[in-house]
């Protein structure tokens, strides 16, 4: 008799197999049987003055947690002891007892075992991902990330944007990927990238509906030795911002509210999730410190680091020092010119510098959030595309359109990957993802 | 003097051009002066007898809808009356009084104006993307598909679903996308595809947290053909889910819930556009009609459709001409053993049947839904995989984790582009999404 061979309207009784409730909702007190299904997480033989000999004591677990049962049936004792860890079974219990035993599916012995995970730095839990997604700790970073979701999504509704599905090809995306190169994708003959930002369709949209955004999936092939930086992944998910009409001062406003909306509700929503990964998380207040880019190199230049005002960027490890002498998110402004894409926007009353943004968290956690006024007037993407040698024909509907009434606007890209990483408080960025791909490493 | 130059802070008074409200709110009767922005919808010179002259009647737009003004002082009449359509500007009024005008991008002639397009079926409404989303039809879209996003969520939650950022590529994905091809990508080395279904990974999730969604990205190649069927998208959404230990019953009866929500929700909140767009919507009645497959086939041979009886499929039209039969969403289920993918589980007591199922859009909009129980077995995948001559390399990954314990599970995938065209009644899914690509057409 199969699991899932049986009509969804009968009820526990008899040979009858259904998953009544979750773990945590079990209580051994209910007079009425239960049916628990999960996976074979632990088991030990132990005596038991109770019964007078030997038991076996399992630890089942769901998507709910773990939770200890007492086995002391012989036949039952049999059937569980030589079981592999990872099997998954279902029990029937009425109080205390154990009525019935089923094996669903039988495990095979595990490379690791998501019970005695202990080094989450290691790139076995990227490549056998099947076994490390199913730790508890990895359960409280989705279940964080969903909170995520959940929030930024409450946030927008709130603040009136519509939300978009993202492009996933582009004829032409974003080349602003220091570094990186994008995937490329034969369409139709036609050679077409996976998009690294939909900055380009964000312009696009905001001439329709002015407050856009979405959860665009970005892949960028970064070099492989971005591996240990702990912060790169090869595929990720952009919270993409929009707005029609505002600057980048109203922009960073807007990431604030956003930041500290999202804060609050997991903080508010996810305690158990938060001690389980050890994090206290702390809401930052608005408005967050706002450095100059020249500020930044000024205090790095007093820290010791040399060089630095021949840089149009901040080198990787002084955004590292950076953060690590602040204990809360903080701004970085007004990068030189030269130094970014065509598309974030010169100063008109200063041309050395423009008019953009970072966001870097605290504590060494580095960049969180890079946005701008856009360069919206044809002349203007023409002529930066052309010094940063940019083959104009390959953004030929970009610049279409730039000849067809784009508004000025301002937004900003905000990494979801980096963000659960901080409020994780994680070391890597693969534990930040449910599926994540690793630049160079093959895994599923 | 530059829109976006002025401090964030500053308030509406003399030089400082910062829109204040959306049309949509602005009232002539408030006392106090508002600065408006958007785009130059449409033009007239007409005679004013109040004026006692001729004067230019102006629609502005923006992403709240139109509104006229009229413009009395002749240097604004002369810098608007020869200013190209879509080009975008902003006003400053004082009740009825226009006070200035700027403009902030001229356009040039436009190929064809959001304000005269009426032809929904034309493949242009794909090319020229910049243009054509900006049509009072195409945010009314927008809207009702924010309004999806925001209904699923709020259902999945409700339900305790948890949400996970989907897979971009991957070593292996589902093979049953029958006629399309996938897109590969070079990923350091090895082949990749773009995800064209998380099947496998949603199995991946489970093992985790047992309920879980995504808004999953999918590129499947379609022929070049199918451009003509007005269902067909090269990349398109799918709202993706899996639960363990639940049967095809219940997948069937959860997909029915979500369903209604979504409907309740966007006939509830978006009145104003489904009014534009000229749908009355229907909640149906749950639970569902169901068909077997065989009666489907017994409905389709009264009509008169021959041959049916060797086919293991609903041919395209056969689909269609079921589809218009019923004014309701309804259910195919239990197609026959070999006409789909390897993860579609068999009925282990009826053979020739596997656990799945359909849901049909009514009304000729056909497939809305396509789920099943899943062969979670290794022996039974492997032995499926086989059937199909699917290369069992390729699947390593896969088949390695059916060895470690994954549990007998259901799902289905709804495509989000497929639901916003019936709710909205197109006739062509590629105004159905924001970016649309159609097979075989370069576009945005």
């Amino acid at each position: 008799m199969n699991i899932l061979t049986e009509k969804s309207s009968t009820t526990l009784k008899g040979t009858v197999w259904r998953k009544t409730c979750f773990l945590s909702e079990f209580s051994e007190k209910a007079a009425s049987a239960a049916c628990l299904m999960g996976w074979l997480h632990d088991r030990a033989l132990v005596p038991d003055p109770t019964f007078g000999g030997i038991v076996l004591r399992i630890t089942l677990r769901d998507c709910s947690g773990l939770r200890d049962f007492v086995v002391t049936t012989k036949p039952f004792i049999d059937l569980l002891s030589t079981l592999e860890y990872e099997s998954v079974i279902a029990i029937k219990v009425l109080g205390k007892e154990i009525l019935d035993v089923k094996i669903l599916a039988r495990a095979k012995p595990a490379i690791f075992s998501p019970k005695v995970i202990t080094d989450f730095s290691t790139i076995d839990l990227v490549v056998h991902r099947p076994l490390a997604i199913r730790t508890e700790r990895m359960k409280a970073v989705l279940r964080v990330q969903d909170q995520i979701f959940t929030s930024a999504r409450q946030f927008f509704h709130k603040e009136g944007f519509c939300e978009l599905r993202p492009p996933i090809l582009s004829p032409a995306t974003d080349p602003g990927i220091r570094g990186a190169i994008g995937a490329d994708v034969n369409f139709y003959g036609k050679k077409y990238k996976i998009t690294t930002s939909m900055i380009l369709y964000k312009q696009m949209a905001i001439c329709s509906l002015e407050k856009v955004y979405a959860f665009s999936p970005n892949v960028r092939l970064e070099p492989v030795k971005t591996r240990q930086t702990g912060r790169h992944l090869a595929e990720f998910c952009q919270i993409d911002v929009e707005q029609a009409f505002i600057n980048y001062h109203d922009a960073m406003a807007l990431a604030e509210r956003l930041l500290v909306a999202i804060l609050s509700d997991v903080k508010n929503n996810c305690q158990k999730e938060l001690k389980l990964l050890e994090r206290s998380l702390t809401i930052p207040t608005r408005p967050f410190k706002k450095l100059t880019f020249q500020e930044a190199l000024n205090i790095l230049s007093k820290a010791g680091f040399k060089q630095l005002q021949q840089r149009k960027e901040l080198p990787w490890e002084a955004e590292k020092m950076l953060s690590n002498t602040f204990d809360e998110p903080f701004w970085v402004t007004e990068f030189p010119y030269g130094s970014r894409g065509f598309y974030d926007r010169q100063d008109p009353n200063r041309p050395a510098v423009l008019r953009d943004f970072d966001l870097l968290y605290p504590a060494g956690f580095g960049e969180a959030i890079s946005g701008s006024e856009r360069e919206y007037l044809y002349p203007q993407v023409k002529k930066r595309m052309l010094e940063q040698g940019l083959p104009l024909d390959e953004y030929s509907w970009y610049l279409d359109m730039l000849q067809h009434g784009v508004p000025p606007s301002a937004g900003f890209g905000l990494g979801l990957e980096r963000l659960t990483r901080y409020i994780c408080g994680l070391e890597n960025i693969w534990e930040a993802t449910a599926f994540p791909k690793v630049p160079g490493v093959h895994s599923p």
